[in-house]
Order: structure tokens, then sequence, then C-alpha cells
């Protein structure tokens, strides 16, 4: 049958699962985007701009599997580079289309609008190449084949992908068959080698540790990993950086390895290991507190997505999920000793009106969270705080460790409300972060979303404060009356809560429980120098791999 | 003497008038900044994020003729390339200082935070080259002959560069000559081919103009330009783009030529031309209500800055002032008849309670601009409806069709009003815009200043529903109480109006007019389609263009 190549570009994303696009109008999208508006399973998200739109788009696709936003040209998709530079870095599926001038347009250079002025129109295409696994021109002549192909990297390689999508070929029709071919997805060479050293290893390996991150999550890995570990009894660690990658309740669960500020237990142990092996896991400076581990290098076996390292033994080959597929074949089972996590319970708070500390405020998170949540916890005291709490199996953690960029969860939170609608979703956020991207609590209301949100007012950058500069001018920022941000936002009935004590937040966290079916707004106050122990210690770090 | 490479670096900027430094703090770039505070003539001014920093940076940088932004590595710079590339495209000399991750951090390829986590550091700035003019990695070897390379640069070709700082080399003491050499700027070649060739060709005019645009406004050039155009006779004609490179008080002025929907005179006389000289200015879509001029491109000579067409000679050698002051040494005087700009008086307005409409509205802005004032005009109906109204000589007006970012002129305004504060600064803005950057209004509240806001509250994307989508969702915008926006960022005692009417409107103005010593915070209402005349025409011209 015939279609336009824009509704023939949305009908086979619909086709994998997306349901909503986010991004915002544009002259050189807006005719593409009726077929989003006229489609039987989609629906256009507009977000309040672009930066914002790449934000949700990633939230949306750590829930859903996959996203899609459009921007227009120039002006909006480079005001996207940031947040698809994020997905890029942690594995996050999003697939950014650019509506451009006509091809007439460009190839008679002309002088429009959101061009350089200059003739030039392949710029920010060529920019974009540097932080997405795959780009493409749509034609008429190429659409049936790039269509799938860009689809297709996206969802193997879990990394963002970039379409430019001129408005006059977005129009024009094409005949689409029936059935579309999408490219053989090729194996790699045959695992059975790598299996047979890793085999080798640890049956020679004295203390192993499985280390396992993001990308397990990015692959949703992470039944099959379990299996694994249970099978092999390893003894496993998550990282920060992909939280939610590994069963908490599970019995081979150590708990999180954040290097030398880890748990003493779990760092001696880990610190110990004669074999690590990170399965889909980056030992980041964050995720380590400034690659403070003390286990050598040449302990470690790489098993990353297209990163392979055994010993001397290296490829870039092998999927992720082929790698945790081949694993399965490995006979062995560990019969050494290894730390049990430790589930940190809600522990008794002395309900007051003292000052709330950042040290009450997580372990009341803990016993306010319940299965099912999804928990997004802001780089800054947010993170630093919560990703050591107990998470359940069917609770889904976000950070963006690696990336950390201030702002970025707030819009990802409109993306996983509206991914799972149906869970409570819940924004940990301070105050800095808040004021880049706050503007997205409008689109929160627009679309009815219920997330529950929390603001720690602390007066400016803790996270930089502790790292350079406490009492700097450039760490302050202007105090707002965040309690007033939903109403302006056209929410008037959401409750808004101003909360300064344990008692206080007590009383927030009943009365959040008992009405779910509204989006809260919390303001929490805690003093500016007051932080989570671990951000103190994880900033002198970073202080230090600054000099 | 020694300095620390940052502070040299911002030490030089100081000396070329630039006295606020904008972005936002990052811990790669925090150890720098305190060379900013501790700075005697330097301002640090923090921004609610690096998108709004760079569009304030392009704003001071437009009054000041030089400005500079501190952004940290990855997070930051990407978020700030769309104001970057629009200070690109509009020919707006900004400095853009990524702090990075030091030397050492790089050459290991550690997986660190803001980076993509490939061990690959150059992205970002690789990006940055397509659009800025130039690059530069400072070390300690190079920074006494880079640091003055690269701020001549952005002053002698009035773009934005880009200057990639590492930590440890910010904080690293070189040792500085008491006289900083800056590169000797080459003339071009003899350019009196080039006026020969203006010269015969004018003399042979029958009925030539003269269009001048926004290159003249980015050189400082409007002086020598007026006296040139005074002294040859020739009749002038300013494009949208660039308003304010001519003096609309001169004689030799026409007014403005916006194709086909140009006032009669101005729009006969200058498409029966047989001469067309840009100087400074490009004919770009939106200023010429794309491309509907009807001179043929054969009766164009281009003299841009290193872009000279004539005939068929081509050079992209000679800079726009050389240019300028080469066409001082023609000998002619043109003798013919050409129409004269008719001041559009602010008419007589019925003060009334009816509704307000557009043509109302830039009615009663002309009566209330006066002389000094910065004017700000928003991309969609602000900028339409104002760039025809007469601007007196001592005023600013501030648009960017070119690049035309929706949301750009608020934080530029900030920019403008941090270069200006004596002026009065005038923001006239739509509430689709308003949104994407709303929270710079916290930055103005902070530093005290006090711009005029003028928010058109006509329910979304007016010019997005004039071009395509008139009732479609997607043009839509969630309704904000936008008169609590001061409030909630901390001015609780700025004054706000709800204005819905002529009477209110004028009421609002005497009001403002009485209180110059504060910011002015106006929603106006008007009708979802009302538009100025003007952008119902561009409006149709865009929508056939992207067919």
């Amino acid at each position: 049958m015939k279609k336009r190549v824009g509704q023939f570009l949305f009908d086979e994303i619909a086709k994998h699962g997306v349901d909503k696009i986010f991004g915002v109008p544009g002259d050189f999208n807006l005719a593409f985007l009726d077929d989003i508006e006229s489609h039987e399973t989609l629906q256009w998200v507009g977000n309040t701009n672009e930066l914002n739109a790449s934000y949700a788009a990633d939230g949306y696709a750590r829930i859903n599997g996959l996203a899609a936003m459009v921007t227009t040209f120039g002006v909006g998709e480079l005001s996207a580079t940031n947040g698809i530079a994020g997905s890029y870095a942690e594995n996050v599926p999003v697939i950014a289309i650019t509506g451009g001038p006509t091809t007439v347009v460009e190839k008679a250079k002309k002088y429009v609008h959101h061009s350089l002025g200059t003739g030039i129109f392949d710029s920010y295409r060529k920019m974009f190449a540097h932080i997405t696994e795959a780009q493409t021109y749509l034609t008429t002549d190429n659409a049936l084949t790039e269509v799938p192909r860009i689809i297709q990297v996206a969802i193997e390689e879990k990394r963002p992908v970039h379409v430019h999508l001129p408005i006059d070929t977005a129009m024009k029709e094409i005949e689409v068959p029936d059935q579309i071919e999408y490219p053989e997805v090729k194996a790699s060479e045959d695992l059975s080698s790598i299996i047979e050293k890793v085999t080798d290893t640890l049956q020679n390996a004295k203390q192993p540790t499985l280390i396992v991150g993001h990308q397990i999550n990015s692959f949703g890995l992470q039944d099959q990993v379990q299996q694994l570990a249970e099978r092999l009894n390893l003894p496993v660690a998550q990282l920060s950086l992909g939280k939610g990658a590994f069963n908490e309740e599970s019995p081979q669960y150590m708990g999180i390895f954040d290097g030398n500020i880890a748990d003493e237990a779990i760092r001696d142990y880990v610190n110990g290991s004669d074999v690590v092996i990170t399965l889909g896991a980056k030992l980041t400076d964050s995720a380590t507190a400034g690659f403070s581990q003390e286990f050598k290098d040449d302990v470690v076996m790489i098993l990353n997505h297209r990163q392979v390292r055994i010993g001397a033994f290296e490829s870039t080959s092998p999927a992720l999920p082929e790698i945790v597929e081949a694993l399965g074949q490995i006979d062995y089972h560990y019969e050494g000793q290894f730390p049990q996590f430790v589930w940190p319970k809600a522990e008794n708070v002395d309900l007051n009106d003292e000052p709330l500390t950042q040290e009450n405020y997580f372990k009341l998170m803990q016993g306010f969270l319940k299965k099912g949540d999804v928990v997004l916890a802001e780089q800054g005291t947010s993170f630093f705080g919560s990703y050591s709490l107990g998470i359940e199996d069917s609770t889904t953690f976000i950070g963006q460790p690696l990336w950390g960029s201030i702002g970025y969860t707030l819009p990802s939170t409109l993306g996983t409300t509206l991914a799972a609608p149906e869970r409570r979703n819940i924004l940990l956020i301070g105050d800095g972060s808040l004021q880049l991207t706050v503007q997205e609590i409008s689109t929160m209301i627009r679309e009815k979303m219920n997330p529950v949100i929390f603001v720690i007012n602390n007066d400016g950058y803790t996270v930089e404060r502790k790292i350079h500069g406490e009492k700097a001018h450039y760490n302050d920022i202007q105090m707002w009356d965040y309690k007033m941000l939903p109403a302006v936002f056209g929410g008037q009935d959401i409750p808004t809560y101003d909360v300064k004590s344990t008692k206080a937040l007590k009383e927030t966290m009943d009365a959040i429980e008992q009405n779910p079916n509204t989006m809260h707004f919390v303001e929490v106050h805690m003093d500016v120098m007051d932080a989570p122990e671990k951000l103190n210690i994880i900033s002198k770090a970073f202080a230090n791999q600054n000099k």
C-alpha cells in the first residue's frame, strides 16, 4: 500500500512498542506531526523545550525499551544534543527525528531560517554522528531499507540514532509492501573460546566477584543474569551506575560496590577478589568514588556489550545478550563464602520538630518506597543518598551517574510516568537541578500524570559546594517559592507540602500514601552543607581527580 | 608575572571590555571560577541552565560587542550548542569556554562522568567546530599565543569561538609578559578593483538600492554606513534581519524591505531596482517573506563580510569594515527619486474595554517606545508585529529572524540588561516561546535587573498554527498563570499586570512609565488566531516553501 515516508517511519516505530512521541513542533516538522496525531496507537506529547523532550524520551525508553522524539532543524535538534549524548553514554535507545527543510531548499543552498545562513546544511547531522550510533538522511528511495535499519540499530545497540527527514520527503508517498524486511541480526563469531577462557579463569579463582551494571538494564537481562549467578553460586555486586541490574532479594547479592566507600564486608570481599567480572558494567569515577577500588586492573575480566577483554584477549564483536546466553554453558560452582546484602530496614526515626537531616530523609524514604515504584534520583544529594536504599525486584531505580546532567530526572519522570502510568513514579531532586528543567512539570500536569515529587531546598548546588567553593557566589542560586510551581503551571488543585522536620515528612508521606490519584509536590528543607555521607567522600575524590 | 592559565584567559577577556561572565558551575570549571570571583572587574552571572547562558551571552554581546560564558564538559557545553550556533548564524561574538577533565584523565581514557564512557574525549570539541569560527585546546605551552588568537578571531569575525580548558591546565601557572602580543590583523589585498567595479555599476544604475543588514550591527558600522549613504545620496532599505543597521531618521531611509509584503512605495522601488547592493545583509527567507523579492539575482551585488560578489567576480577575503572603509573612496551621487520612510506615528487608538487585538497592541507599543530603549522581539507575533515600528537612532532593536530559536529573547534580555542596565530593556514575547526558557526571569530578579516584560497569552504556538495545523493538538500548550511567575522566582514585589483591552494596556504603559526603577511583568491576552498581517503572509510563504 501507499504511505507517506513520514507515515511509514511512524508506523514502523509504533510496531516496536512505542506509543508516545516526544518533541516540540516547528515548521519543518509540522506537516508530518499530522501522521502522529492521526495515528491509531501513537500519541504526541509536546514538551516545553527540546532538551526536556530528550530527557523525557530517555526516561520513557528506560521503562519502555525504545523511545522516539521529533524536533525541528538546527534550533530544535541542537537543544536536544545534551540529552541524546546522555542516552548514548548510558545505553538508552532513543530515535531522534529532525524535520528538515525541503531537499530543493537544501540543494539550492538557500538562506533559510534555522540554517547557519551559509548554504551549509549538513553541520547538525555531522554533530549528531558523535553522539548517536547510526544516522540516516531519509529519501523516497532509501526509506524502505533505512527506516528498518535505523530502528534495528537503536534496538540492537541500545543507543540513540538520528533520522533527518526533509519535510517534502516526509509528505511524499512510497509503495510499502505488507511485510517490511528488517536486516538480519548477524550473530557474532563462535563464543566458545570466550566461554572457555571465562571458565578457566573462574576455575582458578579463589574469590570471584560478578559486578553487574547499567547495560543489563538496557538489554533487560536481569532475569537471565540472576539465574546465571544463582546456578554458578557467584557473589554479585551492583554499581550505582545500573542499580536494578540485579535482584537485591537474591541470595547471591552482596550490595552496591562503590569502591572504598562501600560497606566494609562487601568492600573487603570485592577489593580482595582475584577475579572480577564486569558484566554490562563500567567502573566509572562516580560509580567507584573516583576509581578507589583496590583490586588491580589485571584481575578484571570485561564482558560488556561489544567490549570483551579477558587477559590479553580482546573483542568488540559480541553483543551483550549473546554473551549472557553463552555464559549459560559454563560448568562451574563457587564453593567459597561471601557477604550477604543486609537489607536497610526503614529504621526507627525519631519523629519530632527538629530540622530534618539528609540522613533521616533517606531513612524515611526507605520506609516510603514500595513494590512496583519507579524511583528517579537526581545526580546530587538525591542520588548519592538513595542508591544504597534497598530496592525490591519489582521496583525500578533510575539515575544518570555516568552522564550526570543536572536537571535530567525531572523531564525523565515525565517519560517514565507516560511509560508506566499505573506505577507510582517518585522523583527525588534538589533545588539547583530542578531549576534547569522546571517547566516540564507543566507537561506532567497537562498529561494528568501523578508523580510524587520531592524537592530538596537547601539553597544551591550542595554537590558543587562539597567539591569546591563552599561559600562561593557561583554555587548560590536564587531562592524560589517552589510550592507555588504546580499552581503556576495550571495545577491549582495539586497538594503541596512544606516539610522541615521528620514529623512533617512522615505525615506528608502518610498523606501521599492515602491519596494516590494525584500528583504530590513536596518541598523539603535541609541545611545547605548537610549531605549524604557517600557524597561527602565522593566529592573529595572528584576534587582530587581535578588536580 | 606568573598567572594561572585560567586567570590569564579571563584577564585578557576582561581587557576587551567584558565585565560579566555567564554560565553554570560544574566540577570541571569550579576551580577556575575562583579567578572570576576574585577578578577586579569581572562578575560571574550564574544562569539557570546552559542554553539560557548562551542566549544571555548572545544578548550581552549584541550590546557590549563581546561576551564570554563558561560551562562544564559535555552536559554543559552541549546544552549551549543551540545558542552558540545562533550566535554563529547571526554574527555575534561569544567566547564559549568549557572546563574539561584533567589532561591526565583524558590521556588515560578514563571513564569519568560527563564523558561518553568510551574513552573518547574529543567528540564535543569536534561538534563545536561546526558552529564556531575557531577552536582551541589550551595548554600551558600554547596559552600565551592561543588566548590572544582566539579572542581576536571572535572580535574580527564577529562569531563565537570555543575554548577547551582542562581543569588542571587552568590552575597551572605560566610566565606572562607585561605586553601580550595579539596577532596582526592581516589586511585583505587591495580593494581598489572592487571599488572600481562598484563605482562602474553604480554609474550605470538607473534605480539603485542599498540594502543593509545584521552584519552592520555586528561590526558597529552604522555611522559609517549612514555617512556613506548620505554622501552618495543612495536610497537605503533595511532587512528585518538587522533592523537598527540604519538610522531610520536619515533622509536616505526608505523603510524595511521584506519582499512582497513591504509597503507599496518601497516594495516597488526596490523590486524595480537595476542595482541592489546588499551590504552586510543576507536575503534570508524570513527577511524576504519567503524569497518574494522580484528583482533578479543578477542585479544583486553582495558586499558582506568575507563574501563579495560583483557580477562574475567573487572573493571571500575582505572584512566588512575594510569594505565599508573602501566604499568611502567612491565618487558618485545618485540623482534620482526614491520613497521616504513614513514614520509610523503612534496612531490614535480608541481606548476601550473591547478585547485587545495584535494591531492595536503594536500601535500602542509604538507610542510606548522611547529614545534609548533596548527592544527585544521574540520570533513569532512579537517580532513580525514590531519590526516595522519606527525605531529612533539611539534605540536598539534585537530579533533573531535567521536563527529563529524560540525562547531566545528572554535570556537574551538578561544579557542586554546586564550590558546596559541604565537603559530601559523591553521584552516582547509570546507564551509558547516564554515556556522554553522561563526560568531566566529568576536570574533577572536575582541580579536586580529592571526589564519591562510583555507576554502575549494567546494559547499556544500561533506562528505555527498559521503555518500548519491551526487546531492541531501539537500547537497547544499548557495554560499557565503567567502573572505568578515573578513571585515564584523570588520577586514578590514586582508589579504584574493582566491586560485584556486597549484601555488596560494604555493604563499599564502609563504605570510603567511612572515607575522605572523596577521590573514590570505584563500578561497581555489576545485571540489565538489574531496575528500581525505580516505574519499571516510570511507563514503562508513558509508553508509553501515546505511543499
